[in-house]
C-alpha cells in the first residue's frame, strides 16, 4: 500500500461515527520499517522546510490519556534537528491564561515559518475536557457564562477561522485523534501502576475520567465533525498498537511536508560571483584532514516501542 | 446633544462613504468640558473594570500621519491608573514578526481582562500601507503571493472572526478612524518642520504618502466596508479639531464602559465574617494621624490641546 493512500484510509470523513472507526489495524507488513521510512523522510524534509522559510507545520494531538501522545511525539521526531521544531504540552490553564481570552496561550506559541510546532494537547481541550466538565468554564472569568450548544459552536468557528488564517498564511495544521479503546486504555494504566519507573506518569485522576468515558467520545465526535476541514485535517489514527500508530503519523507528516512545494532557496546571481571567491579563498588553505560533516542517520535508536 | 447620541452620530453607517463624512464638527458647546468629563469617567469606570475582571478593551486608532493618534491616545488617558492600561504602537514588522503569521505579533498584546489595550496602528495596517505598497507583502515570506482581491478578502475575514472571538470571550473592541482632511494634514506637517521640538515627528516619508492620498482613502474605506461589525465597530471620528476629536472619541469609551454590566466583586460570606476581625484589629490599634488615601482626580492637568 502506497503512502498516500495509507494517509488517505485514516483521514476523517465527514458523515462518519469515530466509534465505527478501528482502534487496531493489520495493513501494515512491516510497521517498524516503514516508521523508520517515515521519521527518516520528516528529518530530510524538516531541513528543506527550514531552508524554504515560507511554510511551517502545526501538529495537533488530541486522545484519551494513555493513548500514546507522548510517545508518539517522541518516536516521530527522532532524529530530526531540534533547531527546528517545539513542542508544548498543555496543562490546566494558570491564572494568566485565564486572565486572557482562551486562545492567548496557544496564540503565542504558534511556530514560526520554517520551524514544526507540535501541540500535546491543544485548543481543543477547550471542547474536550472543558465539554465533559463545564464547571471549569467558571474558572475562565468569562463574561458570557450561558454554556449552551451556541457556546461550544462559537468555539468550534474560532478554531476553524483561525487555523484558515494560519493555512493562509503558510501554516500547515495536520490534527491527530489517537483512537485508543477503553479496554487498552485499562491494559496501560495498569503497567503505569505496575511498573515503579512509570508511576510519575499515573494520575489517580485519569482513572476518574475514565468513568466519563462516553461522554469524552461524544464531545470528540462532535468537534471532530464541526472542525475537520481543507485548511487543517483530522486524522483518526488506530492506537492500540502503538508502533503502527507511529507508524501512520510519520507518515501523514512526512506525504504533507513532501507535497509543500520546498526550495531551497538560490542565492542571487550577483551572490554567486561571492560564492566562487570564497571557494578559491577556502581552497588557498587547504589541509590535510577528512571532512567530518555527515549526518549519522542511523545514529538514533529507533527500535524501542 | 445626550453622550450616547453623540457616540450613534460617529458610530460608522455601512453604505456610506467616508469621503462624505465630515472631518469638523460643530456640535460640541464646550469641547474641552465634554472631553474632561468623558475621560473622568474613563478613569472611574476602568477601576471597576479592573475590579471585575471579566472583561477588557481593545481600543485601535487608525488614520493618515498626522491625523492625531499619539495626542488623542494620550489625551484620553489621562488620570487613568497606568496599572490597567498598555499602549503598543506598531511599526514597520521585524524579522521575528515576518517570520510568523502576521496577527501572531498582534495576538501576543491583546489586553488582560481587567484591562484597557490601545493600539496606535494595528493588524488592520495589513489591508492599508500594504495595500497602498503591496511589494511590502513580498517581505512576508508568504506561502502564497498572489496579491487580488481574495488576498485581501481573506484578511478581512480574519479580522472578523479574531474579533468576534475576543468579543465573545469579552475583549471589547472599539475602532476610530481618525478623518482628517489633506488640508489639514499638510498645515500640521508645516508645523513638525517649523518647530525644532517637532521636528523628530516628522519623517520626510510621510510627504511621499501624502502622494498615495486617495489610494489610502480607498483602502480605509474597503477596510471599514468589510469589518464594520457588531462586535467590532468603527466610528469615523473628524479630526480637523484635535478637541473635538478627543472628545468624541473619550466620550464613546466612557459610554461603552457605562454599558458593560460590571460589578465589584462580592465577598463571599464566609469572608465578611474575617472582614469584621480585621476591622476590629485594626481599630484596636488606632493612631491619631488621618488618613491620606484620596484619588486626587482633578491632579493632571488636562487644559493643553
Amino acid at each position: 500500500m502506497k503512502n498516500d493512500e495509507i494517509a488517505k484510509l485514516f483521514r476523517f470523513e465527514p458523515g462518519t461515527t469515530i466509534r465505527s472507526l478501528p482502534t487496531r489495524w493489520a495493513g501494515l507488513d512491516d510497521a517498524r520499517k516503514h516508521r523508520k521510512d517515515a521519521v527518516k523522510r520528516i528529518a530530510r524534509l524538516q531541513e528543506k522546510l527550514f531552508a524554504d522559510n515560507r511554510f511551517a507545520l502545526l501538529l495537533i494531538f488530541q486522545g484519551m490519556d494513555a493513548a500514546g501522545k507522548d510517545s508518539t511525539i517522541k518516536k516521530v521526531t527522532t532524529g530530526v534537528n531540534p533547531a527546528g521544531f517545539e513542542t508544548h504540552s498543555f496543562k490546566a490553564p494558570t491564572y494568566e491564561h485565564n486572565d486572557h481570552n482562551f486562545l492567548w496561550r496557544h496564540w503565542r506559541l504558534m511556530p514560526a515559518k520554517g520551524h514544526i510546532g507540535i501541540f500535546n494537547r491543544s485548543y481543543y481541550e477547550e471542547v474536550l475536557v472543558v465539554r465533559v466538565h463545564p464547571e471549569l468554564v467558571l474558572n475562565q472569568q468569562l463574561a458570557n457564562r450561558t454554556v449552551n450548544d451556541a457556546f461550544w459552536a462559537q468555539r468550534y468557528r474560532d478554531f476553524t477561522a483561525m487555523e484558515e488564517h494560519l493555512c493562509t498564511n503558510g501554516v500547515v495544521v495536520l490534527k491527530f485523534f489517537l483512537n485508543v479503546s477503553k479496554d487498552e486504555q485499562r491494559k496501560r494504566l495498569l503497567a503505569r501502576l505496575d511498573e515503579p519507573a512509570k508511576h510519575w506518569k499515573f494520575n489517580p485522576r485519569d482513572v476518574d475520567e475514565r468513568e466519563h468515558w462516553d461522554e469524552y467520545q461524544a464531545a470528540f465526535q462532535d468537534a471532530i465533525d464541526n472542525t475537520h476541514t481543507q485548511y487543517a485535517p483530522w486524522y483518526v489514527i488506530p492506537a492500540d498498537d502503538k508502533t503502527v500508530m507511529q507508524a501512520i503519523v510519520a507518515g501523514v507528516i512526512a506525504d504533507t511536508l513532501e507535497k509543500l512545494p520546498l526550495e531551497y532557496p538560490a542565492p542571487d546571481p550577483s551572490e554567486m560571483a561571492l560564492f566562487e571567491r570564497a571557494k578559491l579563498l577556502l581552497l588557498a588553505t587547504q589541509d590535510e584532514n577528512p571532512v567530518d560533516d555527515e549526518d549519522d542517520e542511523d545514529d538514533f535508536d529507533n527500535s524501542e516501542d
